[in-house]
């Protein structure tokens, strides 16, 4: 039995964790990307167009990482210019224009992806695999909420239903970026697997 | 029983929610107090001072904060211009400046830390008791291990015994703040302020 009093406080002092553990993942992120001639929104876009599949429009970027057209089309712009992204008009529909990793682009990818692979990886080694599933559902409980009050008139159980499908991409992508620079993570992370009950 | 592969996969999805979530809520909270014409970190850090208790120093700001002392040197010294916070060198320690709140800033942080605490409670209504004191808890993991992360010398075990501590101002907070706003919760509230104990 909680009372009001409990329930607010708790409320609160989750709202403050929130606020805390999002500035400190956005510190770690900047110092893993800076290291790498990266800016974390470069990084996140570059991973995008990969996640999402080339060719890319920037309205997909744009959802996919919760942000603004505009916000998305100025990073793109900037990322064109310092040659990390190449933009060319669709040939079937001429109004969309699509965007493209260059060979720089990938040259930059890879090296920022695995770092910041192994610092994820070890970031994230104490919570269990039960953990980190009960804190995936938990943030996507709160970020849809959010999303909804954000956004009054977006359907968002169809969000829901669209990013429950199995994310084929993820695996794409440690194929491509994660595995080959981690040896020891591997087998940790299969010794673990292993013994896992928390 | 999970395999390395699986593990990984959740790792990253659990990463990208990370960063999503982070991305809302700050969009969320820039929308709530430009309404009340601050900046989310300028509420932020009228909020601390207001938690920490005045007089209070820069350093222990930016420590509640995650925050280098740098850049809330920063936010002060703009807060200070704009009447919203007054500086005072501490009478004992000369080398040691106290921070205040201004009766300006006393005014611009009541009705925004009213409005944001009803959006706070609105969003948060999906979570359940237990669910946000699990990703209380969650978050708490992947916060300590980001700090020690970024922080390679710095003593973790130690400011998770002082965070764990019951936060009385949490609160006191409240009673300022929250309250009026929820009829319900107010009447309650009422009847714990006469027993406040700092």
């Amino acid at each position: 039995m909680t009372t009001n009093s409990e329930t607010e406080k708790l409320t609160l002092r989750l709202w403050r964790q929130v606020y805390q553990t999002s500035t400190l993942f956005k510190k770690c992120q900047d110092q893993i990307f800076e290291e790498h001639g990266l800016t974390t929104e470069q990084f996140a876009l570059l991973v995008s167009i990969e996640y999402l599949g080339e060719p890319v429009r920037i309205t997909d970027i744009a959802r996919w990482l919760e942000r603004s057209t505009n916000s998305i089309s100025m990073i793109v712009d900037r990322m064109v210019k310092a040659g990390l992204l190449r933009r060319v008009r669709d040939r079937g529909d001429r109004r969309t224009v699509n965007t493209f990793i260059t060979s720089k682009g990938k040259n930059a990818l890879k090296p920022a992806a695995r770092a910041s692979w192994e610092v994820i990886q070890k970031i994230m080694s104490s919570l269990s695999y039960e953990d980190k599933g009960a804190l995936f559902g938990l943030l996507g409980t709160l970020k849809y909420d959010i999303l909804g009050y954000l956004n009054p008139g977006l359907d968002v159980e169809e969000i829901k239903r669209k990013e429950s499908k199995p994310a084929g991409d993820v695996k794409k992508w440690l194929d491509t970026y994660a595995l080959p620079s981690t040896p020891q993570a591997k087998r940790q992370g299969g010794k673990k697997a292993k013994t896992t009950i928390r």
